[in-house]
């Protein structure tokens, strides 16, 4: 089967679910995946991987705590990048609503490898593959 | 030293050079690269990795010589995503200009690992570090 392009907005047009990744393309054992969030993500962290974060649209701020740094947070408006490395603790958050792309290993859990109690708005996943629209239709 | 969200429109500002991507973040052993293309690049391949494309401004064509499908051409328009599956040639072209974000192993080198004759305007490297402005200044 041949791949087509795949518009950003369409496919977060798709589904409604906060919190909750969708797989949009695969890059050899790399996800790329989007997710609509608004509200409190939880403390968590991913012990063997960097997470990268493209913000679509609307304001992300992450929470961080890191070995040097202590806790501090990061904002990242609309059209911004955000790498947290492997390790350490974070807490996304989007008060007003935010659309993200995120780079991460296939396999890797939303809530990481150790994570706080996960509140039910929050999906335990490793990504939903998304809903393709039939191209002949 | 702390890591700050990196504003891809600022970053884009920061350089003018066409088809020489930047690296603007690192995901594990891989990088995140911004280039600025207008006109046309050249068929090459990467025999060992996808290569992921999502195009920030403008509109980015691939040429693409696939097993099964043959020769075709995708067309990327601002606010979308495209995967190059491994050993896939391909020609990027931008006739009108574009800003796109690349996902692929740190090394990859923008011109494959075969390829035609390299044109005076390609830049043949494994990305450049992005000028980083002096947060203090």
């Amino acid at each position: 089967m041949t791949q087509e392009p795949i518009s950003l907005d369409k496919a977060l047009a798709s589904f409604t679910e906060q919190w909750s990744p969708r797989i949009v393309t695969r890059v050899n054992d790399y996800d790329v995946r989007i997710a609509k969030v608004e509200g409190e993500h939880l403390w968590h962290a991913h012990e063997h991987t960097d997470e990268f974060f493209l913000v679509i649209d609307g304001e992300l701020t992450i929470a961080l705590r890191e070995p040097e740094a202590g806790e501090r947070t990061v904002t990242l408006p609309k059209g911004s990048v955000f790498t947290v490395p492997r390790g350490v603790e974070h807490k996304p958050t989007a008060p007003s609503g935010a659309s993200i792309l995120l780079f991460e290993p296939t396999g890797t859990l939303t809530v990481g490898d150790r994570h706080e109690e996960v509140p039910d708005h929050v999906d335990a996943t490793t990504g939903h593959d998304l809903a393709v629209e039939d191209p002949e239709a």
